[in-house]
């Protein structure tokens, strides 16, 4: 099937169109004719090969909903005009244990990135969610509540699941105290998350600059993390802190608001954090800890639970042709909470 | 009481004998004849200063064993010739959560340490039991079972508290693969502690040279952690690793070695680590934790359990006057694996 998309002809060159071919369907496929894109801060970074893992030319975008235009003959679950999703992994190898556990994001063989990642039959690099068309097999296509926003929907699919499966792991609920690091993309989904599960949520920020913003996320308070006594005063009041910091920072001054037994989990940076001192983790029991988006079961349960929360990522709508314009703000943080591309804005 | 100890007069200076009293019985106290002192990596940190908390003159030893010679008249599960023992910690507030759930070392208010700490009714620092005698609250004094040998027991109150209690947090038992890095008082005790719970065993060590030691000590297995093909291959193969390590290091080499959801337990080193990256956390769900001595309740249980399961550390005695020669070569990591001062050396 010919498409068109964007893509980045090498590292660091600008987006542009590029037709391209989808693959004839498989037995177990189903073609997608995608309606919204997110754009996730990875897709940035693939497209600069910030990561040393680029193949170009390479269409990024994994945070992708639309409609289904056609289904391969083993297809059960889906049929022409569903509404569907796909997030950062199009497949696994189905069989080790963490698959059949549901937590394909750890399959033993590595799972199969939605771009730039070879497919596992042909070996062609797949290609994400800046086009018109996607063909992706069943048992990663996901379901769409009716009762979701899908010109909104999008960015669950990665800053959604990324946050939503460490509250999961750790138990959040009514009750719980969860801190958040950062309000950005996966900052203000985990606000919203959290809030929605019935947790106290304190986001922690710089300054007071964004108080009102949390407050309108659902946060039930904004701690200042440059406020010395604030923060002293804040020891041991947190159980859970989401760190979606996407770059090298400390975790020593956060470690001591966790109370005995919590956890920080990293979400945010992939790469070197600063050193930490031994000293809050020994002192209070409390985990340092990473959690990579979420398996197929969870993300649907995600949807299904943001669909009945009616809980939704705040985005700006964007053109296909703004994606660099995009990009560059993105880079600035320009952008509350999540830039998402409509697709229908693609001609082609 | 009048007691005799060996007391550092200032921080770095030799420790001296040193005359001092020790508290009239409180109704709740029981007085102690000490008949064995382990020495502890700390207690020459302590005596050094290096932490920075020190008092002087300062009577190190918290690895106490000895006989009940006189109780207050409000102690009712202790009389005098009872095998007893006392730890790290000597007091706390009873009263908050932590203390309720039987974690005084998590005391909200802070416990008191055996030793260099201030008695929480007279202000007067504790001194530890590196001393003929010794008085303690009857809340702090554990039962020594009559089938441990009490010469080689003391070690078990930090040394074997502090690598036990995470393995019991951590849900150690038949089936767990546990790694253990560093072959030292803590690690030894860690090796022989989760053989005794059922678990497999692999010492990380520098060189094949521990090998056989390790294996004596009730390892299953040693692993070159400098031979890069042999950490390769063991990546994933282990639920637990308890990080016995007491100086500054890299964990990375170590993380990739956990199991999904696999926690790496800090049980050495207290102050600053090397920069982490976040890769191995994130993509195995993999997790960093610290962990303090433990309870009283579990310090109990681990005296009934080596009780129970002929578990002891492999001590070399000494006597007191040999203490400030044992230290020397406590630095240089000669012992296999905790010195004992036999208190009967010290006359008084």
């Amino acid at each position: 099937m010919k498409t068109i998309g964007y893509a980045a002809s090498a590292a660091g060159a600008p987006l542009a169109p590029f037709h391209f071919e989808r693959r004839t369907l498989r037995p177990n496929d189903v073609a997608i004719d995608i309606l919204y894109c997110g754009i996730c801060h990875s897709d940035l970074h693939m497209a600069r090969n910030d990561w040393g893992m680029s193949a170009y030319p390479l269409v990024p975008g994994h945070e992708i909903v639309g409609r289904v235009s056609a289904v391969g003959p083993q297809v059960a679950r889906f049929k022409e005009g569903d509404r569907v999703a796909v997030g950062c992994m199009v497949d696994s190898c189905q069989r080790c244990d963490q698959c059949r556990k549901g937590e394909e994001q750890l399959c033993r063989e590595g799972m199969t990135l939605t771009y730039a990642s070879p497919d596992r039959i042909t070996g062609e690099l797949t290609q994400g969610g800046y086009s018109k068309h996607v063909v992706v097999r069943e048992e990663f296509v996901l379901k769409v509540p009716d009762s979701l926003d899908i010109s909104r929907a999008a960015p669950l699919l990665c800053a959604g699941i990324t946050t939503y499966s460490p509250l999961r792991m750790w138990n959040v609920g009514p009750g719980s105290r969860v801190g958040v690091i950062g309000l950005g993309g996966l900052g203000h989904m985990a606000v919203k998350l959290a809030a929605g599960m019935g947790a106290h949520v304190t986001v922690l920020s710089r300054s007071h600059a964004k108080e009102a913003d949390a407050l309108a996320l659902g946060a039930d308070a904004l701690l200042v993390s440059t406020d010395e006594e604030a923060m002293a005063e804040a020891a041991s009041s947190l159980d859970l802190i989401i760190d979606t910091v996407p770059v090298k920072h400390a975790l020593d001054p956060y470690l001591p608001l966790l109370d005995v037994d919590g956890t920080l989990v990293i979400v945010g940076q992939i790469g070197p954090i600063e050193a930490p001192s031994t000293v809050p983790l020994m002192f209070g029991r409390r985990r340092i800890a990473g959690s990579p988006i979420g398996g197929i079961r969870e993300t649907q349960e995600l949807l299904d639970f943001c669909g009945r929360r009616d809980i939704l990522p705040d985005v700006e709508t964007i053109r296909m042709d703004q994606v660099n314009e995009a990009f560059e703000r993105l880079e600035k943080a320009d952008v509350r909470y999540r830039f998402v591309i409509d697709m229908g804005s693609l001609p082609g």
